[in-house]
């Protein structure tokens, strides 16, 4: 019985894990079209910025240590050309072949670079592999760039802004539209670009970048440009086998990380998760979750029966230091889905006033959104410069739980002034959020 | 229609407040016996560590400002002797008598100080008023103690253990057991200990204080004692006037914070809540709860149909840098409570290990414990000095909603790098629980 994995990342890896430990006579075989496998993609950013000192340290596994210690044979730079499953066999892009019995996809996704010419200049990069991050540090440390223009205001975007300010780097973003991380939403807006205007980056939205010209990008010279324009989920491969994809272009899985062949699988940034507000697939290709969705599809690839519920729609990113935190929907994003609605908005200090800072107490804004017919929370956004991940996971908990914003106002949070004022920012906004319900 | 309030402090306040917000005609009289009303009584501790530079920065509102804004009558330095349900009457330590439709009673909590002897001493404090936080500051500016002794191991205690450290005394910590806020814990015990000791802090456990000797308690020679041994509720007044008491001693109140005499309710360090993982009541006297029932009881009180579901035992401290969050049940304690606890404990870092930071990746430990029956959370602790309070409040917030381990051990947390690890400690911690199941 032998289980093959496409892709050696997060989700592929998590599942060739997951499947040794739920059987561990299992055949494995790990094929990856890179030269490195698991490797910390979303630490890529914090090597440019220089904090990661070595690309070493965000591999986390080398190849030979993986296969050794967890049995299971990696081949890496072994690129997949082809799925035939009616003979249950992948075929490598040199023609060899490889069957398999349970199949695992978990090719990732690309940078999205359609439409973009000029791409192919050496000062232009993307901020996918572990190559890119390396061949942007070495230019970086080589030529000493003076500007840049980063394109995109998604999260790469946001974290490669930081990344390149923190060298030093005069830098302008640059974007289709005034959106932030793909919304529309003027507290998230606003507060992000008085954070960049503060570290004297310069934004400018409603440049649709068709081409990069010789020394600059949408009129702005620039040494350097980072192209960090979205993914796309690669699919190809699965398609051309017989996988079908959903209306988010991902492929479509069961709970059980199953696709519509029996036998084969997908995880990770190739694939959709159920959008557990919308009771929906989405498309939110993160590093958290394709490790959970890796480990269910490698339980399940190995005969255990579990299953990924889905997913509540959380992300995280710092950007000049602000913390931006959201978790389920905006309240444009549910009004569009057909909830009724309702949000709050509050603004208050993470400690109590008293407890004195040399810098003065940070603050914190937190809205909440909820639909006025079930009372139930749908969505949350933090921001602010301490506590945004343990609030926007609150949320996130809540909306799991089908908490009632009226019950979440009463929740007993910790209380203590070096940590949180005596009403949680939290029960603060629930508590305007229920006047409106 | 007249409320009266006995208690000016988190509870009575925040019933006034509320109760004006419901009815802008009720005549509402708030008694109490200090000078003072809506002071921050945790920030005391921090007062005396000199971080809050002034007493009057903890006190919220002024008497007259709060009845000003409010349109309440704010009565200090007005001591409730007695009061006459039958006749709807509350007499004062004058004489005075004040009528009332509806009565409010927030009589808070003192320092429960049974059976020590000698305490009538210059040296010797209790950390419960802002009177006894000046006397103490004064103290340590005027005298320049260079030895302290405090009693006790709950909150309080721990709280002035880092206060006076702060202030560079030699600090020795000494309590009845060896147990660390009330709880029979070795994880607990073990982290705080060996923080203490990391500060020259000496723990001195087994030491059942009754006598403070004149330079000395327990045979250490100390300039500076703060008796800290716990809280005892203040409900004579209450029971002189029939209104019952529950198992804890403290007041029994409905959800709508209404006593057994109808139009009485009782809110705050003076009454039980209701703990939603026993589904007994509790007494667990804390700012964030008295102001959460205390504003159910003005609601109420002004005729309002609110109710205080009840608290799941959330607290949080901070004691030599060491955070240290709980809320829920122990394993000891669901086990005596009846349940089939199991737990599972995990110490895991805060953020990827690749994010380097100049002093190391903080490490924080999580406990979570569980029903074996049911798979529901009964409660957590999570020790650190990093994300703790956020961490305790998602556990929390698994509790309020009925969480089983593993669904939690498969919520959509966030992850970047700079604010968790891709598999956070909540979630680490949730799947081997959830193997334990």
């Amino acid at each position: 019985m032998r289980l093959v994995v496409i892709g050696g990342v997060a989700a592929g890896l998590s599942a060739a894990a997951r499947a040794r430990r739920i059987d561990k006579f299992l055949d494995i075989t790990v094929l990856e079209k890179g030269e490195w496998v698991s490797y910390a993609a979303c630490g890529l950013p914090y090597f440019i910025e220089g904090r990661v000192r070595a690309l070493d340290d965000l591999v986390l596994y080398a190849p030979d240590r993986f296969a050794r210690e967890r049995n299971v044979t990696v081949r890496v730079k072994s690129e997949v050309a082809a799925i035939a499953h009616s003979r249950r066999e992948v075929v490598l892009a040199d023609g060899a072949k490889v069957h398999y019995d349970r199949l695992v996809i978990a090719t990732g996704a690309r940078p999205n670079l359609a439409g973009i010419g000029g791409r192919n200049q050496e000062r232009v990069f993307t901020l996918h592999t572990l190559a890119d991050a390396r061949r942007l540090r070495e230019f970086l440390c080589s030529r000493k760039p003076k500007t840049a223009v980063v394109v995109g205001s998604g999260y790469i975007g946001l974290e490669a802004v930081e990344a390149l300010r923190t060298n030093g780097l005069k830098v302008t973003l640059v974007a289709d539209d005034a959106r932030i991380l793909g919304r529309s939403h003027p507290t998230l807006s606003k507060a992000v670009l008085d954070r960049l205007e503060q570290f004297h980056v310069e934004f400018r939205p409603g440049e649709r970048v068709r081409k990069i010209e010789h020394d600059s990008v949408a009129g702005i010279p620039c040494d350097l440009v980072v192209l960090a324009t979205g993914l796309k989920p690669n699919v190809e491969l699965a398609q051309e086998a017989g996988v079908e994809t959903g209306r988010t272009g991902a492929i479509r899985v069961t709970d059980r990380m199953e696709t519509n062949l029996a036998g084969v699988f997908a995880a990770g940034d190739c694939a959709e998760a159920m959008h557990l507000v919308t009771g929906r697939p989405a498309y939110v290709p993160l590093g958290t979750t394709a490790n959970k969705m890796g480990r269910v599809a490698g339980a399940c690839a190995a005969g255990a029966r579990e299953r990924f519920p889905g997913i509540v729609g959380t992300s995280i990113v710092r950007t000049c230091g602000l913390g931006i935190g959201l978790t389920g929907l905006t309240a444009g994003e549910a009004k569009a889905e057909g909830f009724d609605a309702a949000s709050a908005l509050i603004e208050a200090p993470v400690r109590p006033s008293y407890y004195s800072q040399p810098l003065g107490i940070p603050h914190t804004q937190v809205e909440l959104v909820a639909d006025r017919r079930t009372g139930k929370l749908l969505g949350g956004l933090v921001l602010g410069e301490e506590g945004v991940a343990g609030r926007v996971n609150v949320i996130a908990a809540g909306l799991h739980l089908g908490a009632k914003v009226d019950e979440f106002a009463q929740f007993d949070f910790a209380y203590a002034p070096p940590f949180a004022p005596v009403w949680d920012p939290l029960l603060i906004a629930a508590q305007q959020l229920a006047k409106r319900i």
